[in-house]
C-alpha cells in the first residue's frame, strides 16, 4: 500500500507556505502594525483608536480593533480579572497581534494594560518594528469627571474593586512611541498626531487610491 | 474639576465603531471566511491550504494560514495534548478564527481536528455563513505511506502516545461543506475544486484587477 499511495499522489508533499507578509503588505498597501494604546479608564484610547481606524480606512487600509467587547467575550473568555488572568489575558491578545500584524492588519488595542512589564512583554513578543506604544494621557480627575460608563462612580463606592487609578494603580509608559493628550487637547487634534506619526514611521508603502 | 474636564474636551465621549465588516471586505474585494481543513496527519492539509492561498493571494485577496507552527508555539503555547487542552486549542483558534473573517481575512486551518463535536463548536462558533469545513480524505495507508515527517513511524512504535488514526480515532466530518480526495487526487485537482467551491460560494465581491 505504501508504494502505492506514493505513486499514486507524488505531487503532494508538505511544503512551506508561498504567501509571505511582505506580498500581503503589497496587496494591502500598507505594513502590518500594532497600535497598542495605553492609558486610564475613560481617557479615550477606544474614541482614538477608531478615529484612527476610520482615518485609515478611507485611505484603504485595512484595519481591526481589538478591544473589551470582541476579546473579553470570545478568546478570553475564560479568564477572570485576577492578576494572573489579566497577564494571560494581555499575552494572548499580544500574540493574536502578532499573527494580525504578520497578516498585515493594521491592528489597535484599547485596554488599559497599567502595568509596565506587560507592555513591554506585548512589545518584546510583537517586536519593536511592528510595536507602536500610544499613551492616551488625561489626569484622573478629567477621566473621572467623563465617567461616561459609570464606572469611576462604582468604583469609589467600592461596587468594582482593583480599579485601575481609585484601587489598582496605573504605571505611566516608560518610553511610549507617542504620548497623545487625550485630557485636554480635542479629538481631532489627537487623530491627527496619531497619523502624522504613521506617516513618517513608514507604515505606508504607496497610495492604492 | 468635573466640569472643567467636561468643557475641556466636549468631543471626546465614546463611540462605537464605524469601520465595519463589510467596508472592510469592500476594501479586499472577497468576504471574510474561514476554511476549516480536517484530516488525517500527512492527508495533505498544509499542503492544499496552501496551495489554495496561493491562487487565492494571487487573485489579490488576503489570506493566513493558521497551523501549528504559529499557533502551538503562540497563542496556545501554554496548552498541552490532553482533552481537555486539546479543545481548548481548537476553541482559541475558533475564537481567532471569528476575529480575523471579521476583519475580512480567509483564514486557513489546518489541524487535525479529529473530534465532530470540536468541528461542529467550531463551526457554531465562527458561525455557519462564514464557515467551511473541508475534508481532506485520505486513508491511513496512504497517510502512514507517506509519513513526511516521520510520526507514524514513531506513533507505532509507542513514541507518541494518542496519535490520531493509530492510537486515538479520527471521527470522520459529518456534515463536511466539501470533500476533498487528497488520497488519490493530485494537488491541483484538490486545489481547483476547493476554488471551484468558494467562487460557487460567493466569496468573491468583486475583482480588484
Amino acid at each position: 500500500m505504501t508504494n502505492t499511495a506514493k505513486k499514486i499522489s507524488p505531487d503532494v508533499v508538505y511544503h512551506q507556505a508561498t504567501v509571505t507578509r511582505p506580498r500581503r503588505e503589497q496587496i494591502l498597501g500598507h505594513n502590518g502594525a500594532v497600535l497598542w494604546f495605553t492609558g486610564l479608564s475613560g481617557a479615550g484610547k477606544s474614541t482614538l483608536a477608531h478615529a484612527v481606524e476610520e482615518e485609515l480606512h478611507n485611505r484603504n487600509c485595512l484595519t481591526y480593533v481589538f478591544d473589551g467587547d470582541n476579546v473579553r467575550h470570545g478568546l478570553c473568555g475564560d479568564l477572570g480579572f485576577s492578576l494572573e488572568d489579566r497577564k494571560e489575558n494581555l499575552r494572548r491578545i499580544s500574540e493574536m497581534c502578532k499573527l494580525t500584524a504578520d497578516a498585515g492588519i493594521i491592528a489597535f488595542t484599547a485596554f488599559i494594560s497599567p502595568v509596565q512589564e506587560d507592555r513591554q512583554n506585548a512589545k518584546a513578543l510583537i517586536g519593536e518594528d511592528d510595536f507602536i506604544e500610544i499613551y492616551c494621557k488625561a489626569s484622573l480627575e478629567v477621566c473621572e469627571g467623563r465617567d461616561v460608563k459609570g464606572l469611576y462612580k462604582k468604583a469609589r463606592e467600592g461596587i468594582i474593586s482593583d480599579f485601575t487609578g481609585i484601587s489598582s494603580p496605573y504605571e505611566e509608559p516608560e518610553n511610549a512611541d507617542l504620548i497623545v493628550d487625550t485630557g485636554t487637547n480635542t479629538l481631532e487634534e489627537c487623530t491627527n498626531q496619531v497619523l502624522g506619526y504613521l506617516f513618517r514611521r513608514g507604515i505606508f508603502i504607496s497610495a492604492r487610491k
